[in-house]
């Protein structure tokens, strides 16, 4: 099975958001600086920059209304845009959030909310607002989305261009993940749920399938705080797996090498392949097979990075062919 | 007919907002200033304060899908926004848009996206990014949501706090909105659809039904801005109609005194009341009757907003009675 069988087209986003692309930078004026097709929006005031982030929770949001455990999306979207933002060295500064719906019971609004604001204490950032919005026979009945904006910011001369940083020869880390975080669960659902119940205790996942796929996404913030300055580039591993998002961080000439060899997917990622009969190559394109972030270093400040524990995955080389998977 | 009717519950949302409000708070360090319960989330950086809000279209979405007329609706997520954190006197910074769909043509989503780009750009704002979200079998085909996300900022000084500023005897200006704004949809479906389809020619409103839904909610900016200093509190008419918004200005012990026969509601409105029944309470409290945004100012000031040809419909009042309609 494909990604696209399950309902989504990533080739079709891309190029959509190509034509998307042309309309955006119009409205760049000659203020701020922005750029489009970053992790992050960009607007420059005096020596700061303001980087902002939006995104959703995507169908994990499903899992979330069919267990009634509503309480723990709001961490993931709050450290899914935490991820964002990080990537450019920002810290983070308010959060916003939409809840849209069309019938739900109060009691899940609440819990949202509170897992929204659980999770912003912990990144140590106000939640400042939101829209709570009904929308009359739209969503399904029980149904809700839940889309996050964080603002961040960064001193210029702190700011993580990769463009610039990233040279041959640098080593790519990649921290681990919790699960699957917020992304590739449309085809997730669409394998694991023929075969199994969110209820059913899995043994080789050593929990249920419902316990499995909630699993919060992990913020790297504070673990990689205190070294952004050794930090060359970074890809947060999201939608588009890691073919999309570390070419993000490429520049032109450069390519990066990933070793498949250099670490173990969970046995989650394992499960959806086999029973799904799933490429291998889109695995790695849809999911973050274990890794939730890879980090550009130079193999000097390695020692630095050691208490986390991380795999070195690969390497920057001279080339044009963008992500190789080996 | 009640908007409760209509699928809207708005006093079951506010309870819940209070709920979610005791959440909130708690991320509420020492560093930022936030406040909850206001237009727009608050941040406080230096002399300057950011200010952010965050919206929706609401179910006019569904008027967009249906005419499959998607470029317009951009403009009014846009406008919505702006005169969102405009109340405070703060003026845009830069935009970002979610919009999550399952199936659309590739087409309606850059329609979307050239409508949010031409306002960004009358509004002197870059949109500076955002999420295009396909969650596969969750949305209606062909239908879509669409969140706007603002900052603005404003000098602390120049912050417009109505708590502070509004006294007894201040004025409550009224201007124009351009028909139904943003708000109150669900219950105006209901009632318009029971009678005349969308691309109906409707006499009394001189235009298609579709033409008269689409219209676009209106932005006061342009014509606000340079009269700041002499405004006490910007209440902009959305959901929850003269009621909710006034009372959000009012310091304590004060009370407005809304006059309705100081202007006349566009026909829409008229035409909605009729054929539902709707009582005039509720409508009030539903729409915006034909005023978008109730200007407090000192009646000494008013020759500075006569080339805005506002409608004097009000007054501040001692009292705790919140709004009264007379």
């Amino acid at each position: 099975m494909l990604y696209k069988n399950a309902g989504v087209d990533i080739d079709v986003l891309n190029l959509v958001r190509k034509d998307i692309g042309k309309h955006v930078k119009k409205t760049f004026g000659r203020g701020g600086r922005s750029e489009f097709g970053l992790f992050g929006g960009i607007y420059s005031m005096n020596d700061e920059i303001l980087i902002s982030s939006c995104d959703s929770v995507g169908t994990k949001i499903l899992i979330a209304c069919a267990t009634d455990i509503n309480n723990t999306v709001g961490a993931d979207l709050v450290n899914h845009c935490v991820n964002d933002i990080l990537t450019t060295g920002a810290m983070p500064l308010f959060f916003m959030d939409y809840i849209g719906f069309s019938k739900v019971r109060p009691k899940i609004l609440v819990d949202i909310v509170s897992g929204l604001a659980k999770a912003c204490t912990k990144e140590k950032m106000p939640l400042v607002g939101g829209e709570t919005a009904q929308l009359s026979r739209f969503y399904p009945e029980g149904v809700y989305d839940l889309v996050g904006f964080i603002v961040g910011k960064v001193r210029k001369r702190d700011y993580i261009d990769p463009l610039k940083r990233i040279k041959t020869g640098h080593i790519i880390l990649g921290l681990r993940s919790s699960g699957l975080h917020t992304n590739g669960y449309s085809l997730a659902r669409r394998v694991l749920l023929r075969k199994y119940r969110l209820s059913s205790y899995v043994p080789r996942l050593k929990c249920t399938l419902a316990q499995e796929l909630l699993k919060i996404h992990r913020s790297y913030r504070k673990d990689l705080q205190p070294r952004l300055k050794y930090i060359k580039g970074l890809a947060h591993i999201t939608g588009g797996g890691f073919y999309d998002n570390i070419e993000r961080v490429l520049p032109p000439g450069r390519a990066a090498i990933i070793r498949k060899k250099a670490w173990q997917p969970q046995p989650v990622f394992k499960l959806i392949q086999e029973l799904g009969k799933v490429p291998d190559d889109e695995m790695y394109r849809v999911f973050n097979m274990g890794i939730g972030m890879c980090v550009v270093i130079d193999k000097k400040h390695l020692r630095y990075f050691k208490p986390l524990r991380p795999r070195i995955i690969g390497e920057i080389v001279k080339g044009n062919f963008g992500t190789r998977l080996e």
